[in-house]
């Protein structure tokens, strides 16, 4: 098999990775000026629109897969009417606009935050009259790791905000008083084989996801999975997705989904007997998905800016280190450390040990 | 950390997915035609002295390394003085020769079988007429996975078979009555950090290794281990290596040391805490050793000369596809599946619905 991925971050990175032993080869497309991917696969560096006259390319994959959500919806439906292009176009479309993704997720029956859709300044004053403070402005497209996202406490707030923003097409959320956040990672193959991971319970720290930790039987195990399995099957979803939650009295109320693998899905690799790479791929070749079982208790802990002495981290029994190759820079996550162990009680001896060793998260500086 | 590797198998390929997620990038030096490595990393091929003048190579690595035991102990010698090189050159030298070997284990109090040295077809009668028969004539040198060995049954065997080796150097090995045969995998840090897996239980079939099941407590663990501590202090071994053994009335007794990374380690992928081939990168980095701890019961089947139907053999739960990306060709390690399961009675359910699909394996035809 032979899979081209839209996208050459660490995503990408980890798919070859679990790609390989599968006898899968793979290729890489990405405009930006540097790919991690690149170390392992070939990396073809060109404007996302150049894809559709590189017959090579197109000729050569059995499928294409995107890891990046600002990979074009217009290219994906352009490749798909010759192309086997998994997930769909539309999987993208829905969730790359936070504006269509709250009325596709309210339209299943997918409880979301009360929100307004935000076009001018007139439209924010009459929104935040009716949700009132605090409110979350956030970028309908292309906000991710807490970027194009404002918080507004007060209507002083409201002028200045809405120029920061750029005066960009908006959606104005209510404020959310959630006891926790927590995101379920399924994958699904055609034809309606699905399978959900273990729900995780995330922390984030100014928009950036902090660390990650596999609940086993969570009471809300279920309704996730039932909403999960409501989205995908409406879009025939083929591949690994992510739904975030906020969970507030104890209920499920979606944030956003992101159509691909996920940042609070890297437990997976040592924590679950088939990790969400491998199920994506599988998927995407329309091979029978692995189990999602949760191997042993386990923690995932992002690396931002930089990461800490390999020699220190790797001293720490079941800590497994996941460089991605990237250069250290403030905000960037650079990599993340999975911690494995025999007991609950055990995996938090190991997280209060490395506690002292892991850089200390900053604000990000850049886009990524 | 740069890492050359000397060798461009699936050993290799196998080391370079372990390498990435360690952030240590890897380059590959391989004379054959091809390399299955090189989907993943750089492939040089050149000859193996040629490495000594590609100062871009050398001054690239921070270490070098080997995966085959084909790679030349006076390439090794000659790159160690100026290069840090592991394991070193003198590891290779004793266990490339099956005549050192056996003095170098017998000089270390490690029990081998009778043997003796044969160079000529009259050593060989006087010595099957001490050894009796059944016994095994195999090269000192180049013989692997069956090959260069011979099965002598009686004086009349003598003269045929000493023309089918070639007349080339070889020992005499007394057949013996093992029941059993296992071996060690043992990583080992510069300074004499050591940690060795559990003992792991092969079936070979003719000369070729069929599966691989690790062994949880088994009561020869601690005398391996000793044997292991023993011959990798004695030369000061920096990385991982294997040591098979025989078990002849619930002894010991070691058949040969691979001074490298093993088939009967893949099983440590999925089914140990850290694998073989992570801790080999670890110890050549001089980085600390991971734990060897056995995650779940386990069972490593190897695939030769061609592989089950992705969608048959992944339909079996905590069935785990390793392919090297090598043309199916008779008698070919062509790649392996690890099975991983909950107790010993579900992986034995699993091994016996997987059996029918595995290839048969047949009479190797090639050198591979």
């Amino acid at each position: 098999m032979n899979v081209l991925i839209l996208g050459g971050g660490q995503l990408a990175r980890m798919l070859i990775l679990a790609a390989a032993p599968l006898g899968i080869r793979c290729q890489v497309v990405d405009p930006a000026a540097e790919s991690c991917a690149a170390d392992l696969a070939p990396w073809h560096r060109m404007a996302w629109d150049e894809v559709l006259v590189r017959r090579d390319l197109l000729d050569w994959a059995d499928v294409i897969t995107y890891e990046s959500e600002s990979v074009p919806c217009a290219l994906l439906t352009a490749l798909a009417t010759q192309h086997k292009v998994a997930p769909s176009a539309e999987a993208l479309q829905l969730s790359g606009d936070r504006w269509h993704e709250k009325q596709w997720l309210s339209r299943l029956g997918v409880p979301v935050a009360p929100h307004r859709c935000i076009d001018s300044l007139a439209d924010l004053q009459a929104a935040t009259a009716e949700l009132g403070f605090p409110c979350f402005l956030k970028w309908r497209q292309q906000g991710y790791d807490g970027k194009g996202q404002w918080r507004l406490n007060a209507h002083s707030d409201l002028a200045s905000i809405w120029q920061a923003a750029q005066q960009r097409p908006s959606i104005l959320e209510a404020g959310i008083a959630f006891t926790r956040e927590v995101s379920l990672i399924a994958s699904r193959r055609a034809g309606g084989e699905l399978v959900c991971y273990p729900l995780t319970e995330n922390r984030h720290q100014q928009g950036i996801l902090i660390h990650s930790r596999p609940l086993a039987d969570d009471p809300l195990q279920a309704a996730a999975e039932a909403h999960a399995r409501r989205l995908m099957q409406a879009v025939d979803y083929v591949g690994t997705l992510a739904i975030e939650f906020f969970v507030v009295d104890e209920q499920l109320m979606a944030n956003e989904v992101a159509p691909r693998v996920h940042n609070s899905g890297h437990w997976t690799i040592e924590g679950a007997e088939t990790s969400q790479f491998a199920n994506h791929l599988r998927a995407i070749c329309d091979w029978p998905l692995g189990s999602t079982r949760l191997l042993a208790p386990t923690l995932m802990l992002n690396l931002i800016g930089q990461w800490p002495s390999e020699a220190l981290t790797l001293a720490e029994r079941g800590a497994h280190l996941h460089l991605y190759g990237k250069a250290p820079r403030p905000g960037r996550k650079v990599g993340h450390l999975t911690l494995r162990a025999r007991s609950e009680g055990e995996l938090m001896s190991h997280w209060l040990r490395l506690q002292p060793l892991l850089p200390r998260s900053e604000q990000p500086s850049s886009s990524e």
